[in-house]
């Protein structure tokens, strides 16, 4: 999308180079990177450079176009695969990005290899475009419908944490519906959670916003329910990073907050997914695992100084320790729909096997291999 | 309550000199600071190195008593009064500490004004700590019947924001049950929230319960929902500003969002507060009017920084607006009950004439008065 005037995408190659935004500095800094080796993909992975599951693929999946463009052996494509594979351990879109690539070129004489994997790097870019821009248009369709029932002012979408084109390719998964809908001139504005620890939401969510000329105001986490109490939130989108078959669905801690908060003032809560983040595989969200991160995000804020140089504050006692979950679990019953490439559902097993009726069959060969 | 091994009020007099812990400074630095005059006890409340509602109408009484200790003409006392009752254009407690100043020294002859006025301001701070302690004994009976259900380990509580000892005299609102629980070998833990943009919980709650000896961790405002799912909180209580006649609370902005997960979990809901904090006046928490706090708390973060020193950082792109609302509402019928300086009653306008009968009769005679 748009930083000033320019369309950026998250990762791009031009005249044979790879580039990214280092996603480390923003908000406070603008800065295009240049990844000449896959040794260099390797470092932005793993110093969150780039974050954001479908952007570390494909950056993952550059890196081995890098690689075997400096050496095409078998030797040097496991090696790259194994570095890059080591960078995120938890990441599925990473692991997912390298057996795409191995798959793609493993079976490939040396000569060929650099070539077909530059072009399989760029379709899992493509592909991911094309994902986010059908899941903007399901998105858009339920915004239609909402501004058409407020036609005098602003629809107000109120978003956690970052689901947007910087943590893709391009368009993001809950945001991309709001870039479409500005682009075609509807008014909105969104309440930007900070959404602590990280504070993707101020830093990464508003910087998007601000960046392609959308209105919006950062909230404090703790604001979400009072502004929905008033009636300033006319619908909640959040991404997802796991949604289990039932149609539980976790997202980054204090998703399940605002929507509670949603379904205790009808306010219309959606998330926006790719099917990729499916995992048919869990009967309900009980079973998602909730990953612990280190006490040091809680303790310390980290930010733009009065200096202007990066920094960060601790906030409370020396001795007090911090507990950091990452992820919460939403229940389906409090989510209006999922918006996906293929259209809008329920948030339940049968809406989402409406969806996708192939998992049905899918699921019945399994049974009845067993 | 304690400080290492010390016990400390928030505020007190010794060889005719009065004394305040610096709020301002915790949790990073503990700086006891004299109040040799009434300009000094104006200013304290003014920079905020005193706040809480409590705190501030005690420093503002001992601020009175200063200014007659200096000149004790009915000028003096004016000026006293006008001077203190501008420091916090906002806060009831204020006003109330100063009305009962007044009417106390006002009709006394000069001679006996000052000694009269710190004798009536250790009153006003006396009169704080012994509801603040009953409050503490109603709430330790609500912790010991759940204690009970829970004997092979801690008794988990969270809390938000901080209604604790610092911002009263001692004891605290809130956290007075949990003072008189951990002194009497109770086995508590505590979910710090740590309360955005102002982190009084990070800052304040914290650094109490620390210094006390209670063992807590510090959340962020997102986390709380995901430990009650987990089933690892067993009793909410937070403190609160203002009560309307049917039960309705206003307290620090996030709270609601807490009642909301206590309600879908089966969590215990309670709210500590003094008769004072009853707002019978309002029929419901409708009309309870919300300050809109500036956007510079949610776009910058205090802390202390890696050299030591106190600072801010950034957290938002710049241009980036903000919002501030600084309380939320939380409907009665998602509180299990309050805790009062009386007793335990159900958070409806029932319980409420229930624990305090003279206000029907009040409330009646009024009626027939117009």
């Amino acid at each position: 999308m748009k930083v000033g005037d320019k369309h950026y995408r998250s990762i791009w190659d031009e005249d044979g180079k790879v580039f990214v935004i280092d996603q480390s500095l923003l908000p406070h800094e603008f800065r295009i990177i240049p990844l000449p080796t896959s040794g260099d993909a390797a470092h932005a992975i793993r110093s969150m450079q780039v974050r954001g599951a479908p952007c570390i693929g494909a950056t993952a999946a550059y890196g081995v176009a890098l690689a075997l463009g400096e050496d095409a052996s078998d030797a040097a494509l496991h090696s790259a695969l194994e570095t890059l594979g080591a960078t995120r351990p938890t990441a599925v879109n990473l692991r997912w990005a390298l057996d795409q690539m191995r798959t793609a070129v493993a079976p490939l004489p040396m000569r060929d290899r650099a070539e077909a994997a530059l072009a399989w790097a760029r379709k899992i870019c493509e592909d991911d475009v094309l994902l986010c821009r059908d899941i903007g248009e399901h998105g858009l369709a339920v915004l239609r419908s909402l501004a058409a029932q407020k036609p005098d002012r602003p629809l107000n979408v109120l978003t956690h944490c970052n689901a947007g084109w910087i943590a893709c390719v391009d368009w993001g998964t809950a945001l991309a519906p709001l870039y479409l809908a500005h682009d075609e001139g509807m008014k909105i504005h969104v309440w930007v959670d900070e959404t602590r620890p990280r504070l993707q939401g101020a830093a990464l969510t508003a910087w998007e916003l601000g960046s392609h000329g959308i209105a919006h105001h950062v909230i404090t986490d703790n604001a979400g329910g009072l502004l929905m109490q008033r009636g300033q939130v006319d619908v909640v989108i959040v991404g997802t990073d796991r949604v289990a078959a039932n149609g539980d669905t976790a997202n980054k801690i204090g998703t399940y907050l605002k929507a509670l908060a949603a379904h205790d003032n009808g306010v219309p809560f959606y998330v926006a997914l790719p099917h990729t983040t499916i995992d048919w595989s869990l009967a309900s969200g009980d079973h998602i695992p909730i990953e612990d991160r280190g006490e040091g995000e809680v303790l310390s804020v980290r930010g733009r100084m009065k200096s202007g140089v990066l920094g960060e504050v601790d906030i409370a006692p020396l001795g007090s320790p911090a507990l950091n979950p990452g992820f919460d679990v939403t229940p389906a019953r409090l989510i209006t729909g999922f918006i996906t490439e293929r259209g809008v559902a329920p948030a339940s097993a049968e809406g989402l096997r409406g969806l996708y009726p192939e998992r049905i069959e899918a699921q019945h060969g399994a049974v009845g291999r067993r």
